[in-house]
């Protein structure tokens, strides 16, 4: 899919993965998610546009196990879900997955500026992604570091991509477009995650 | 209970209130909060020491009645629960009932910290008490206007009780004591608007 490294290799070549996340449905209410699974996926993932309660948490993993839980209570069959998070060192890690409400309530603008005031610009950006058929899951997970910058900037992306700007990148991952970002950006290092769990799993 | 104006009028003397309460068990695993609630009501209050799974979302009264309905399916008796918030006015309102995690990332001082750094101090604490029989809710809903004050100060009290100053009071939560917090606290004005709900409640 991409040039680079091993961190940007998408390690979808096994059929066994391949078969794994082709069976299951990717459980999200946000499109934007859908589309950047299709891209580093390389092959069409079946979605259900379903937004489903989640519990109260910092840990991302166990509101991603929680989730997956409900998901396959609803639809029965295999789903994969995903959780993200923004983890502030200003804050010791807060607001972590929590982000879609601070996100709601002062924009990405005003998350950044909230970083910027307590004197520590310094974030993570987190995924998890969970696999789970009724039985066992399996996880991918990933991590980009970076900073928050403002004020926001760049086209591409959704959510709090214009603030975010990885470490050793020119930009945002808004300014970097989707490409870069599948790279080095912390969803796509999930699903490369899951799709070399799922090659070694039974 | 207390002197005062009609805000401190504790309102637990209808009969058919003091049974409806006297009926349910409070549902938390915060000895602090059922502490307040014997204190509030004047009798004792059973509670069960149950930590209940709770929804994300930036809506109190979302995350209480969800919380009811599972406290409910747990114990399959009439079930009180609480639901806190802060609710910063810099922040356009967020953590509201998130605060407890921000609290568990940054304590209390971190809290004001932000707020003092954001350049509004302004908060407002909230709490809305739900009774749950399995068919119907009953709430009682309380507000109280402050701001957030640095360093913290106070021995009373718990959680972010040190940091919060309400509104025309000479100091904190934690500095005015059980007494006064009561009078003029968030969680005294719902449980007081709970016995009047249940007061004309059939």
């Amino acid at each position: 899919m991409n040039a680079g490294g091993p961190d940007s290799d998408p390690d979808t070549g096994s059929d066994r993965a391949r078969r794994r996340i082709g069976g299951a449905v990717l459980v999200t209410g946000n499109p934007n998610k859908v589309r950047e699974a299709q891209r580093l996926c390389g092959f069409p993932v079946e979605h259900a546009d379903i937004e489903l309660p989640e519990i109260q948490s910092t840990s991302l993993a166990e509101v991603a196990h929680e989730k997956a839980r409900t998901a396959w209570r609803r639809l029965k069959r295999p789903v994969i879900v995903e959780e993200t998070g923004l983890e502030l060192v200003a804050m010791n890690g807060f607001p972590g997955p929590l982000v879609k409400w601070m996100l709601d309530a002062i924009g990405a603008d005003g998350i950044a500026r909230t970083a910027h005031a307590l004197g520590d610009a310094r974030a993570a950006a987190v995924s998890i992604l969970v696999l789970h058929d009724g039985s066992s899951s399996c996880i991918g997970a990933g991590r980009t570091e970076g900073e928050l910058v403002l004020p926001p900037r760049g086209d591409h992306g959704f959510g709090w991509d214009p603030v975010f700007r990885p470490d050793g990148e020119p930009g945002t991952y808004a300014e970097l477009g989707d490409r870069r970002k599948d790279e080095i950006g912390h969803r796509g290092r999930a699903w490369r995650a899951l799709f070399r769990q799922l090659s070694c799993w039974q």
